[in-house]
């Protein structure tokens, strides 16, 4: 039951000049799902990823990494649901590495131009076969307004689809924006998340991707989190394939750059919440903005200390405003000398702490009314200069229990 | 239901020469509950404590800093339930000193030689006028036998009293060691715990009792923790009455001295393992041992993202072999030059990772059987190094989750 998160309606995602998606069912884990999913890529597409920092990272994602570095063009993503492909050994590099084979001699090109994408259960060996036996039937699907039932076809724990869509125009030209997410549990991306998607068909230079690709990845999906886990696979793409029919964008300070950047932004912001609303379990949808820092990094840094608190998150779920609870994971954050007579404390409008201490005028039944509501901002004022940063996170409930406890049986 | 904690017997714990325990029901949240401990120390008891790093710590945290500093010799110590005084800003603070001042009056000594203590809801204003209303009838309880009484008097959401006692000899004198601890959520302590209180009768150098008292947390309460929320009123507190009747201990190297100071960590031990086996919700008791690592502080680092982690604990809680979510927390772990091909992970007896993969020869049966026992020791080797530490945790239950959504209503 995701938080405010509307049904998918495939008419409002728009087709990306150069891009094609095809999907099938592989029976990786289980019979009857769609889990094999290519997205195709014209020549001339340019790419550029942001990959998971845990030091655990999956089999496909170091090849990823590999491919990426060796800039020879990338024709064609594959990506497999129900097995992660992590935990798994020389064996999993070599199974990465042989579906890459089968899919580059499909597509006659070579093995380093495919980049290839697992998630699911880890430490479980990859049914290559069925993997590589799928591919043709994922071929013959690929289309241009596939967008949705690859998102359908990229689905874990995820309770529905998630896909976000935009157009700019560009020198009198429509530059069309689409992307897809994935992913609803062990969510606490560090520099990426599992899986996020995005192209365009905006011609940008592509030398300016791989900082865009970590600016937006930044702004977005390394700003959620659900459990605090950080996943062995997280991948965020982005591509450009440069089809679009305006000027190549060179320098993000033009006027046109900035409105394409935005909308990319508001794209791939909208699939990082999209990951929280579908946040396992998840009853609310909890923004955290924490200001008054130093620096970013310390307000980020209470951010999640806040947003990781399971007896905070637990509150959430039960509509409690015990909101001393939030007080008691800013004093843990590791701000060594934060002084909690300076801390200020806001639930929506609602002042609640001020001077450290309750705010005079503060009543519960305004705390509860706040707590009550699916969509929260948790604002906390630290006193101490003039940064700022925000998390997206949601609240904790049985659910989540019962969906982890549960997940392989 | 806590983890193979047996039930408390009055009779097994030793009374400690110079301390006596009064008990009482002063309705600080609650009617008819033992809400109100006094410790009472004859004159000459030495006393160290150590205290939460969290930095919105309680105001009575604070006071008993500033009384400890003054070195004017503690004669009481005075506990409430129901309320922890944190985030109650100058007048929690009042609150605090007023308590002090009215147990000083009755037993008259000076305010600076009583220290506070306070456990409950944190945010809302202690009702200092019922605890100072209920001093008397707590000090006409005080009585040497009292330790069960106390342990009784100190829990919140604990669901059954927690108390250690031994003894040893020393030069011939029988030297007692009798402590209680309370705490169930809220729980990582950071520096010590919320709340431990250990009392021996040995005579120590009164200038050795503060880094005992930190070693004795260490390698204890410092070494748990249940839901990674660092309470803002951990305390552990270490008193020496002195009056064993043997020469003063003025050096640990010495054979009696060690024998002492195992002893302490003994009873220290067992009273932080009785937290964790009744800590919220609790349904196991997990040793997570770290070994190979180049230095203790990152095996400990990686033992609590594992003891942490929501996906790992909910595992545990379904006796759910999917040990990848294992490999996945010791991969964000924080270790950046971490090499996943050297890790292995032993569950108890059964080796489930070599060289970073599956083992050969595990079979998921192995791996189910440790699971669904009720201690389990997980064993992680990073390959790096020779140091080694060791966390205790609880796995995360559907209990905890109801525990601390209805934890005020």
């Amino acid at each position: 039951m995701p938080v405010n998160l509307p049904p998918l309606d495939p008419a409002q995602l728009h087709p990306v000049a150069g891009v094609r998606w095809g999907v099938t069912e592989a029976g990786v884990r289980k019979a009857n799902r769609k889990d094999l999913s290519v997205m195709l890529l014209d020549e001339g597409a340019s790419v550029a990823g942001v990959f998971t920092r845990n030091r655990y990272c999956a089999a496909p994602v170091q090849v990823c990494r590999e491919h990426l570095q060796s800039h020879s063009g990338v024709r064609a993503l594959v990506i497999n649901t129900g097995n992660a492909n992590a935990g798994t050994g020389a064996s999993g590099l070599a199974h990465a590495r042989q579906t890459c084979a089968a899919l580059a001699d499909l597509l006659q090109c070579a093995s380093g131009q495919i980049l290839p994408f697992s998630t699911g259960v880890i430490m479980e060996p990859l049914p290559v076969d069925r993997i590589v036996a799928g591919l043709p039937a994922a071929l013959a699907d690929a289309h241009a307004d596939n967008w949705a039932r690859a998102a359908e076809g990229i689905m874990t724990t995820d309770t529905v689809p998630k896909a976000a869509s935009m157009q700019v125009e560009i020198e009198g030209q429509r530059v069309n924006i689409t992307g897809i997410s994935k992913g609803a549990g062990m969510i606490r991306p560090n520099m990426a998340t599992m899986l996020g998607f995005v192209a365009t068909d905006a011609a940008i230079d592509p030398d300016l991707l791989p900082a865009l690709a970590r600016e937006l990845a930044d702004g977005s999906f390394n700003r959620i989190t659900i459990d605090g886990d950080t996943s062995t696979n997280d991948s965020f793409v982005l591509v450009a394939t440069h089809q679009a029919g305006h000027a190549p964008i060179r320098d993000w300070a033009e006027p046109r750059a900035q409105t394409l950047k935005a909308a990319l932004m508001q794209v791939a912001r909208t699939l990082a919440h999209a990951i929280v609303r579908d946040g396992e379990g998840a009853t609310k949808f909890i923004t955290i903005a924490v200001e008054g820092g130093r620096h970013a990094d310390e307000c980020r840094q209470v951010a999640y200390a806040i947003a990781h608190s399971p007896l905070v998150k637990t509150a959430m779920y039960a509509s409690d405003p015990n909101l001393g609870r939030i007080l008691a994971a800013v004093g843990y954050a590791g701000i060594e000398d934060l002084d909690q007579t300076l801390i200020e404390l806001h639930l929506d409008d609602v002042h609640v702490v001020t001077g450290g201490g309750r705010h005079p005028h503060y009543r519960e039944e305004d705390g509860q009314r706040v707590m009550k509501q699916s969509e929260i901002t948790v604002r906390v004022h630290l006193g101490r200069g003039q940064a700022c940063d925000t998390v997206w996170t949601c609240d904790l409930s049985h659910d989540y229990v019962t969906i982890n406890a549960d997940y392989r049986s």
